[in-house]
């Protein structure tokens, strides 16, 4: 599968979705992939050059844009299902952070962010934004498996799995973003947990800190009515206005969840051009409420979808996120033309990629751009007729109808297998790992074999 | 695949979850299917008796009950994507109404409810209730796939693609259910579609004609606001009320939606013993409404989990839809404990047994009992690592995950394939009704390769 950068891929036939706007995609003539660009976007057959190198035949599939899930916490798949049916606090609490803070190390982290990669590789996301702890790991599993991904060291007013104390964030985030090698797959970036957990001078210092590197910071923003509450008594404004009053919006700027939002706080958003991503399978599974992604939407604020950490949805699809996110969205506006197949495809490619500042290179298929892309497999029973390929993608499709998978011009998943890590090995590793955590936590685990019980 | 009625099967090694109601599944010894029924289940391999037959290796799979899809309109899946992100109006006048009013006819329903059969075996569902027109044909393509089924004829006050007049309804009702084969498989009911379709008389004539021949009763409930002062207008009572006030509710009818119910209109269909079926991701789809689902529960109300039509959908996932219906009840009690992971589990088995009232017979794995059953396999990295599997059915797990399925002794899937019928002859006679459709609509269809286009 290894690749030079002047090998060319050569996909035929299927049908093409070049843009997410369009709503219907066309026949596939050929497109050829060069190193790890595009090169020819869906020339007439007759017209396609005779071009040396792999030829791929894309019949029955649907070409298009590889999906971009603009949040993540990906290594706490290592922690996915050891609690559900909570209540945060007690989630919290009792389980999630006494288990990252004996068990989040650097193996962790890896591990981690390897099976999540190999888990949205295989459901057709190309790109992802990450924050968690221990970054230079997420950046190197995130390489092996061959994705590309914004990674975002995490930074919190609380001591946390790699700054012992909380003054001395500032070193592990400057160190990271020195050494954390930028190259066209890894984007360095920093998070700011929250604005309950990260003061007004740490929000400060990060954006100062992001800014002479280039970098985008992002932070968890109203998500729950409690923090609303929080950040009124503390600082006698809204999570956003608290924001935008220290400076922290903008463009380079990624503010998550957006739940609960004043009409201000909307407008406040769009005027200073804040990117805003959307995760509402979490939002539904944590009962924290229903943002107004209409709203955002109608002011052109640009809306990203996520699937949030895979400990929090359960899972990374975002097939599913895009269907749960228009379902939400009809529901909640009581509006069944709401948020329709097409908006949701484009909350999950382009506005991913403008929101990471990436919309330059990735979340269309067009001569020049990054070659991000992904064959879908229509020849389903359960998307079988096909009136509405984009009604499809959206209101049909699950991750697993994802056949292969392109990053950069290299194919990291063929026939639903991924090609650049060894899956078995992989998973006995990870129940390795939560073996040990759930013997610490006092909890069962189940192996996959009866022996492993 | 054909088996005689004192065929044996023995499934060895993996995970069983007997009761939908336990919290945890066990490791698996061996369980012995003979003829259509489960004779030993789970009993310790040094204790089982030497059986003869086909031994199947569950190793890294989860054994459990079959999941029961207890309101569809499976044939609508010739339609399934014809139209969305439409008003209802819109979506029914310009498009349904028409496409049905033309195109519905035995061969389409024999067709769409064949395709809807596989797809929903394909996904674990082992039963399913359904509700159309030609409902003969519906239960002959049931019958092909190899599921189990209760099959309804629909009624309206209005002409229907298999009553011309309204007045022919109850001629047409009695034939069917005078003809139609009663069989293990094959269970014919009756299917109101609506309080503001059906009158009174239509209603209790129905109710009397299902009684003689011991059939369910089902209809579309309380689905919309509208419909909800729609039955005030005309009768003076909310839709459940009036259902009551003419004799309607019990254990032998079937509600579906309830989505608009008052507090007393939830003690009526809890003292009464109706089941009701809730379809979560259609009333969001539809922009209908949240079903109070927590309140009907704990009222004891048996609660099953629906699909509804592949048009409304747009799948027949019941694992999708078990997730949406705990994400959506967390959301609308605002309690991230609500419908927790066991109890939607419950719901999509148990509860599905019990409303389609063949809880004596399926929905749990106990030695007796019709041998329905479904492995899931829980080698794939979105369920790994597996500290809870129960967790994991719920909030990661998607229908693809189903490995095998057996309905009434008789494997229909197997490693993910279909058995019972040829899916790609199937899928090519479904493009090309679909295709005359799509002319006679005037719209656009997709087929699968270029040279479908």
């Amino acid at each position: 599968m290894e690749q030079s950068t002047s090998h060319q891929t050569i996909l035929t036939n299927g049908l093409i979705l070049t843009h997410p706007g369009l709503s219907q995609p066309e026949p596939h003539g050929v497109t050829i992939i060069s190193g790890n660009r595009l090169e020819q976007v869906n020339l007439p057959k007759d017209q396609a050059p005779g071009a040396a190198g792999e030829v791929v035949d894309c019949s029955n599939c649907l070409i298009m844009p590889g999906l971009v899930n603009a949040h993540t916490h990906a290594a706490m798949s290592i922690l996915r299902g050891v609690a559900d049916d909570l209540p945060l606090d007690r989630w919290l609490n009792q389980y999630i952070f006494p288990s990252e803070s004996r068990h989040v190390a650097r193996d962790f982290v890896r591990l981690g962010t390897t099976l999540s990669a190999v888990e949205m590789a295989l459901s057709g996301v190309t790109t992802f934004a990450d924050g968690y702890f221990f970054m230079e790991q997420a950046a190197e599993a995130t390489l092996e498996v061959g994705l590309r991904a914004v990674i975002a060291q995490g930074i919190l007013d609380v001591p946390t799995p790699d700054a012992a104390t909380p003054a001395s964030w500032r070193g592990r985030a400057e160190e990271f973003l020195s050494s954390c090698s930028r190259d066209s797959l890894i984007t360095p970036a920093l998070f700011c947990h929250s604005p309950y957990l990260c003061s007004p001078e740490t929000f400060r210092a990060a954006k100062e800190l992001a800014a002479k590197h280039d970098a985008l910071l992002f932070s968890h923003v109203a998500e729950t009515s409690w923090e609303v509450a929080q950040i009124q008594r503390s600082y006698g404004a809204r999570p956003v206005e608290h924001l935008e009053q220290n400076g922290i919006l903008g463009q380079d700027f990624v503010a998550v969840h957006c739940v609960h939002l004043s009409g201000r706080e909307k407008d406040v958003l769009s005027n200073s051009r804040t990117g805003v991503v959307h995760c509402p399978e979490s939002n539904m599974k944590l009962a924290s409420g229903t943002a107004p992604v209409m709203d955002l939407l109608s002011r052109d604020v640009r809306v990203a979808l996520g699937t949030d950490g895979p400990a929090s949805n359960n899972n990374l699809d975002l097939f599913e996120e895009m269907r749960s996110a228009s379902f939400l969205a009809k529901l909640a506006n009581n509006d069944p033309e709401a948020l329709s197949a097409c908006t949701v495809i484009q909350m999950a490619t382009g506005h991913g990629a403008a929101v990471l500042r990436m919309n330059d290179r990735i979340g269309s298929l067009e001569a020049g751009n990054l070659a991000d892309l992904i064959l879908i497999d229509l020849d389903r029973p359960h998307l079988t007729p096909a009136y509405d390929v984009v009604s499809h993608l959206t209101y049909s499709a699950r991750g697993s109808d994802v056949r292969d998978v392109m990053v950069n011009g290299k194919f990291v998943v063929r026939q639903g297998k991924v090609t650049t890590v060894d899956e078995e090995e992989l998973k006995s590793k990870v129940r390795e790992m939560a073996r040990k955590i759930a013997v610490d936590l006092n909890i069962r685990t189940h192996g996959v074999c009866t022996t492993d019980v």
